[in-house]
């Protein structure tokens, strides 16, 4: 793994995947043809693209059941207490309407209502993970959400992954849809006979599930389109190398362009991590996606002080951040960029992925600048409330109107005047 | 005024404004332009669209205290106390970092984190509101944005509307660039000589400044694409008409394609109000505006029930809502999509445009279905902060492992058990 020198101004920021303008037609075609044709246009591109020639869209309880009780019990334990987790910490998050009064009798406030419906789209084949299943879904029925649809293109004999249907199970969807790719968002941004239109559209996807969520953005709410993984690493002398390499191998197995960054202060542990690199490197399955993701996108940086290592994390703002070092808790402070913060030897980032309760559905590509990950609130949104009281208005009147009569707006003034009558 | 009978499934839903091909095109080579020339760009473009000749882009402070101390001293008493209401109200949002622990040791939480930079887009000409200065800028004052720059596009003489620096003063603007449609957005999105980039952009603009936050989203967050302003008012018949027509009125004056909905129980009332638009309209200055508004978008609609009304109103996510019924709070927990809800005679919509101190950037076009008025966690995010305990590890590395083998992830597995060595 190369071992570089820290400079200023580090930035693994890479391009937004637009797709090609083919790609962009192709969608638009497939959403109007949804829009159009409903249910017997899912049909049709459900043979043309997954090969499967479907009789009912609607997974039925008995293929979930079965599904379900196909898992062996310590999994589906295991898969039960993780959805405990997750779900413990999401209620955390939940907010309550607020008001405020004062002596005028006046409210005001903020009213908090879950979204009526959302929609969660599930990758097929092998990027088909449960654990994805219960990060989309559990927050949503946290929130409050009434209606949670799932969409997941089926295999050629129109079949899903049992462990999607177990994890959809416990997380509590409430109806599951054989769909997949521009034809799924399409649906259900807009409605089918069969699938009822949602508010909200979440869930990663292929690059035509993403320009199709980028497409009925408007229509309906979307969640961030994710970019490949990320994990950065802050680590002093007292990280143990097999450790940290080990980490950064789990996101380099992800995607050949996921991207694993060591920062550290200790010239030594670079050296050592370099080497474990490769040498697990050598023993994993998917060596030849995680070599070239290391290749490519890893990178060991040395820095002179940990200020500025930490203020290189901050420039990045990756997705995953591991802080090794002896007091790691020292540094929450000063990092304002992350998306997730693993501190210290025992928070391994699968630790988070799986287990630990926090969403690991989290913004990539520098976002975590501006982005949060996905939690309660983007289930829920707010309506301010205003009751103003008379005495209030008595006494502001003159006020809001003079304001609106500086903004030229008279049928405002006037509103206000209106009232002055009696 | 028409008035119908209400029936079911009402939207007023309008397509979203995409701009034309050729609007597009100009809006990139004018982003591309300002990224290869930087500040030469700003004064090039400020020089063919505003038909101004700047020397400087940045307002200085000698011009911001002049137009400030031009303001009377009784409208600027007003701004500041609409600031300071705006303030309080934001002030109850702000959230603070959480965590919990348990008897393993180990810690869990989000930690808060305000945006390091905002631009605020303020439109010129005769939509230089100061209102809207204050609510775009002091939410991200009170969230904690370290630097807020406001950009707007000057007059064919060089300067700014004086209301609109006098507000940018109370309300604490950082730096203040004379440069407005796209080529600001693209200065705000990927920083010039003069103007460092920021990590969020919000504010209103014309289809040029629309189109350009959309083409940057992704390298900075956006607000949302504002559509035209709307107002629906449920009313039964203790509804005063002739305020209940000043209010629809309010609305209309905004713009040709604002939209007014009166939904009522009562018959007489819907007579009534219908009568008096027409008397207040012929009264208008902004006549020709209403009058268009009111006959292409504004709808009296009489109902059976109150709660088909209420019904009525969920199906329209209105921006703004009034209530005006015999004890309108007895409505609230049925009403489930609107941006800002006005209860009761005093509420009228403008005491919240202007005064109350709740956010009068509010989602339009039904996005209230699932967006929130502009807030204070518009300019927050957030960090899941994770740290597992060596206890909690030692119990849960086994099903951690057996998770991440389940979705055929084995280097997350090792990471895992990279730690179980000791």
């Amino acid at each position: 793994m190369k071992i570089e020198r820290l400079t200023k101004g580090l930035s693994l920021k890479r391009s937004v995947e637009n797709g090609t303008q083919e790609q962009r037609d192709a969608v638009i075609g497939i959403i109007s043809s949804v829009r159009k044709k409903g249910d017997s246009a899912l049909h049709e591109w459900t043979r043309k693209f997954d090969g499967a020639e479907l009789s009912e869209l609607q997974v039925s309880s008995l293929e979930i059941d079965e599904a379900a009780d196909s898992i062996s019990s310590e999994m589906a334990d295991v898969i039960k207490e993780a959805a405990e987790n997750i779900r413990s910490f999401h209620t955390k998050q939940l907010r309550n309407s607020w008001m405020t009064t004062d002596g005028t009798g006046t409210l005001l406030g903020q009213k908090v209502t879950p979204l009526d419906s959302v929609g969660v789209y599930v990758p097929g084949g092998k990027a088909a993970y449960p654990s994805s299943v219960l990060m989309n879904v559990i927050p949503a029925r946290t929130a409050g959400v009434k209606r949670i649809v799932m969409v997941t293109p089926p295999d050629r004999d129109g079949k899903l992954p049992a462990g999607v249907l177990a994890a959809a199970k416990i997380a509590g969807v409430d109806e599951i849809y054989k769909v997949g790719g521009a034809q799924a968002v399409a649906a259900l941004a807009y409605g089918t006979e069969t699938i009822s239109p949602v508010d909200k559209i979440v869930g990663p996807g292929n690059i035509y599930v993403a320009l199709a969520k980028r497409e009925v953005f408007g229509d309906v709410d979307i969640d961030m389109i994710a970019g490949p993984s990320e994990i950065a690493i802050l680590a002093d002398e007292t990280a143990i190398a097999s450790e940290v390499a080990a980490d950064l191998l789990s996101q380099a197995e992800h995607d050949e362009r996921a991207s694993s960054v060591l920062i550290t202060t200790s010239a030594e542990l670079a050296e050592g991590v370099s080497k474990e690199v490769e040498k697990q490197l050598s023993a994993l399955p998917k060596e030849p996606i995680a070599r070239s993701s290391i290749k490519d996108f890893g990178r060991i940086y040395v820095a002179e002080t940990m200020e500025a290592a930490v203020e290189a994390v901050n420039d990045i703002a990756p997705e995953h951040l591991e802080v090794m070092t002896e007091n790691p808790i020292e540094l929450l402070g000063q990092i304002r960029h992350a998306g997730a913060i693993f501190l210290g030897r025992y928070s391994s980032e699968p630790v988070g992925d799986y287990f630990a309760g926090p969403n690991h559905v989290l913004p990539t590509n520098g976002t975590a600048r501006f982005s949060s990950p996905l939690n309660v609130e983007d289930f829920q949104k707010k309506s301010s409330v205003i009751m103003y009281s008379k005495q209030a208005f008595g006494q502001n009147a003159a006020k809001i109107a003079a304001f609106a009569r500086l903004e030229g707006l008279e049928a405002h003034a006037r509103a206000i005047e209106s009232r002055l009558g009696e």
